[in-house]
């Protein structure tokens, strides 16, 4: 994710929500190779579907192909690729740190705009949802700290509102 | 997500971060029938390995045998489950919505805690985090105003900090 040497791309595929969708979404991926980055997969609105954002670590050439098996997948009803310029990224992290330096801790989830969700036994829980790089930044000032357990909900795109 | 007769269980796996891992994961439920209702995976502070939170509507007993079956899957490191008390969960949404009742949504917003992002050409799109019930009911409150689309990151748990 913070690799710089990689080219990232965002998909948004859109499913029914049944059994067995995402693993032959994450297979196709799988049997060419292709390392997913990231996946948030959800129901939405009519919960008979999912909207699934995947971040996937590939070159632009072989992506085609996969957006083209993609598509003939059953029960995968589109696929979109979104830009950065088209897209609204955002991101989720919860994480819990050493808290022996709690008033840095607290002054640095103040600079994030993050939640501070708990604190106890030497610990302390924060919540954060930014754009991508943002987050990323915030986990980079957390490590010297000692980070105990954290989750990312990987990288979620919508579109970008028309103008 | 949102279905009262599902009996819903968060698993939270650990996972070499490598092509192919997600999809075997993903696999083992669905040759089983068991659906995926969301799953958040991503890198954690050392990229070679991902976390997964996963929640999966089952009934107990097999549970148990696909946490099993996980535990011998390659690349596979450790599987927790995690019950709501003794979790922290969190979820994030973005969502669009039209705007034509653009106070009442900025007043919705406010209420909810959630943050407006941007509005144009009669949509607006607003984020929220939060646990997932108060996310689920922030979506339900939108609905009336028309969804134009949305992307759920699913549920991700951290275990609460000790006391």
């Amino acid at each position: 994710m913070s690799n710089g040497n990689h080219q990232l791309h965002t998909l948004v595929v859109r499913v029914e929500n049944k059994a067995g969708v995402l693993a032959r979404v994450a297979g196709l991926f799988a049997r060419r190779g292709f390392n997913i980055d990231s996946l948030a997969v959800a129901p939405v609105v009519d919960e008979s579907f999912s909207r699934i954002t995947i971040v996937v670590d590939v070159e632009s050439a072989p992506l085609e192909q996969i957006v083209k098996q993609l598509h003939k997948l059953v029960n995968v009803l589109d696929i979109v690729e979104l830009s950065p310029t088209e897209a609204v990224e955002r991101e989720l992290m919860v994480i819990t740190v050493r808290s022996d330096a709690i008033d840095e801790l607290k002054a640095l989830t103040q600079e994030f705009h993050a939640t501070w969700l708990d604190d106890r036994s030497g610990q302390a829980m924060i919540s954060i949802s930014s754009f991508p790089a943002r987050v990323e930044e915030f986990e980079e000032r957390l490590k010297p700290y000692g980070i105990v357990e954290l989750q990312r909900s990987g990288k979620i795109a919508l579109h970008r509102l028309p103008d």
